[in-house]
């Protein structure tokens, strides 16, 4: 088979549920989502987590795409056995191999709508600059954090996350279903105009790279002692400089920003990130030249597959 | 023992995590919130549930408090349990009785800090009269809804529900703590009030009386079809008149308010609430006379177990 597939993953996390609710209700009428006559496979994440509400079942499933755990036969992971159905179906060499994956994911905290990839693969970064050029997302750049690792988009040769705040677990919200339909059909637009032979790219784009995560400050049994300072509670994407308060307890004690470099945080105060030592991750924001390199892998990715289109 | 106690149970709900948090942080540092002199035992609703980050193990806890449960010995829910433990220690006939209980709940609606009030108590009605006037805060009488029975302040002789929002499920908030602590403080200024001899009660108040509660538009499945129309997203506590919008759905059908009476939404898109099929609760407002009765028996609550103060 060789026509270019495109694997929407949505439910990633159980109780992420708009996007989920979104494809559940594309199914039931093709004219909510122009998809620009791309094929597109449509799956729901973690199905059983969805079904109850909860982010995960044993482990989170966007962190179970890397050796160990594709190697282990353990079934005693459901997340696990899942990322492995997952592949076998629609990972590149599945039986129904899609070539590029966009994984719907959405966060309590107030970041809007934006991209995340992973590492520096030049299909990701080309089509997320396609995307960006189209719409304007920001673009978080994920990378060099060995505690956080296996993200799903990985085990695709191109794969996006788009990730849209903010919202509570579990809550339906119409923007947040209309961002989500926003961004699929930019972004089904991007890769249709490269099978057309016309995309759009822009000359730069603005990355968000990772450089490290801020843990709370916790007491000596590990519970979060102070809480995100209304001076920057809300504040994602604005640059931090030295001495801005991050943190404040209720005794009034603040933890300022100790960073030299001006870092912009994101990810700030995302409620399933406590469990991951996480109230908020710094990224440094700069202006990159777009690459030809990109441009060709990623073309030579959807013209090889689109034969049958 | 005949001395006046005040019962805190914060993390009724596991998922609502900040009160809980301040009660832990208050423990170590008194200074944080001033009593004003009463005797207060703060407790953790349902231990079990907020460590593990969820609204609850095996049942609501806050429906558990009825002649039903309250009266079974099956040990299989450990809210019911845990229900029985609150009230054999902290209950009217416990063994280290409380008069008046608050129960801190947060809400993902965009509701403010509110009193809940559950039937028309005479003590519930004068204590929710005295915060009102001195903070303000929107009182939401919960009667005459037979699917939602068996809160915990109905238990003692005297309780309310505070509840403040809008914050996501196991996320920490400056403001929703702060909050949390401002009416806590006032809420003792005005029980102590009663114990000098000299509350300032309003002349009237304002009741958001429940008349029902509307459940999503559902597909034959259950599954919600349509989400809260933007037109009243974070419109709580604003009337609603015969044809606004209230849902929508993606292929734009929009559903209308289809009362003749204005009402008031609240609980707006709580998250908790959709397994309950609660899209929005309904409450019709009310302007109150102060009754004296409700203040004579709240002092003779008041008066009759302060003796030992």
């Amino acid at each position: 088979m060789d026509s270019l597939q495109v694997l929407f993953v949505a439910g990633t996390h159980g109780n992420e549920i708009n996007a989920p609710w979104l494809m559940e209700e594309w199914a039931k009428n093709p004219d909510l989502i122009n998809s620009c006559g791309l094929n597109v496979i449509s799956v729901i994440g973690n199905p059983q987590a969805f079904k109850e509400g909860k982010r995960y079942l044993d482990f989170d499933l966007n962190r179970c795409f890397c050796d160990a755990y594709l190697s282990s036969n353990d079934p005693k992971i459901r997340e696990v056995v899942r990322a492995k159905e997952l592949l076998n179906q629609y990972g590149p060499k599945g039986s129904n191999p899609c070539q590029i994956v966009f994984d719907f994911h959405s966060t309590t905290s107030n970041m809007g709508s934006s991209l995340v990839v992973y590492g520096r693969r030049s299909c990701d970064l080309a089509l997320a600059s396609l995307i960006q050029g189209k719409l304007g997302l920001p673009i978080y750049l994920h990378e060099g954090d060995c505690s956080q690792t296996g993200f799903l988009v990985e085990s695709w040769q191109c794969g996006l996350v788009l990730e849209i705040g903010p919202v509570s677990q579990n809550q339906l919200s119409a923007s947040i279903i209309e961002k989500n339909r926003i961004a699929i059909e930019a972004s089904m637009a991007c890769i249709a105009s490269i099978c057309s032979g016309n995309p759009q790219y822009p000359s730069q784009i603005i990355v968000h790279i990772h450089k490290k995560s801020l843990d709370f400050p916790r007491d000596n049994i590990g519970k979060p002692q102070s809480y995100i300072h209304p001076f920057i509670d809300g504040r994602d994407w604005s640059n931090l400089q030295e001495g801005d308060p991050i943190f404040i307890g209720l005794d009034g004690e603040m933890v300022a920003f100790a960073e030299k470099d001006y870092l912009v945080p994101v990810f700030i105060n995302e409620s399933a990130y406590v469990e991951k030592k996480i109230a908020m991750s710094l990224t440094k924001r700069e202006v990159w030249e777009i690459d030809s390199q990109w441009k060709e892998d990623l073309e030579d990715l959807v013209i090889a597959n689109r034969k049958s289109m």
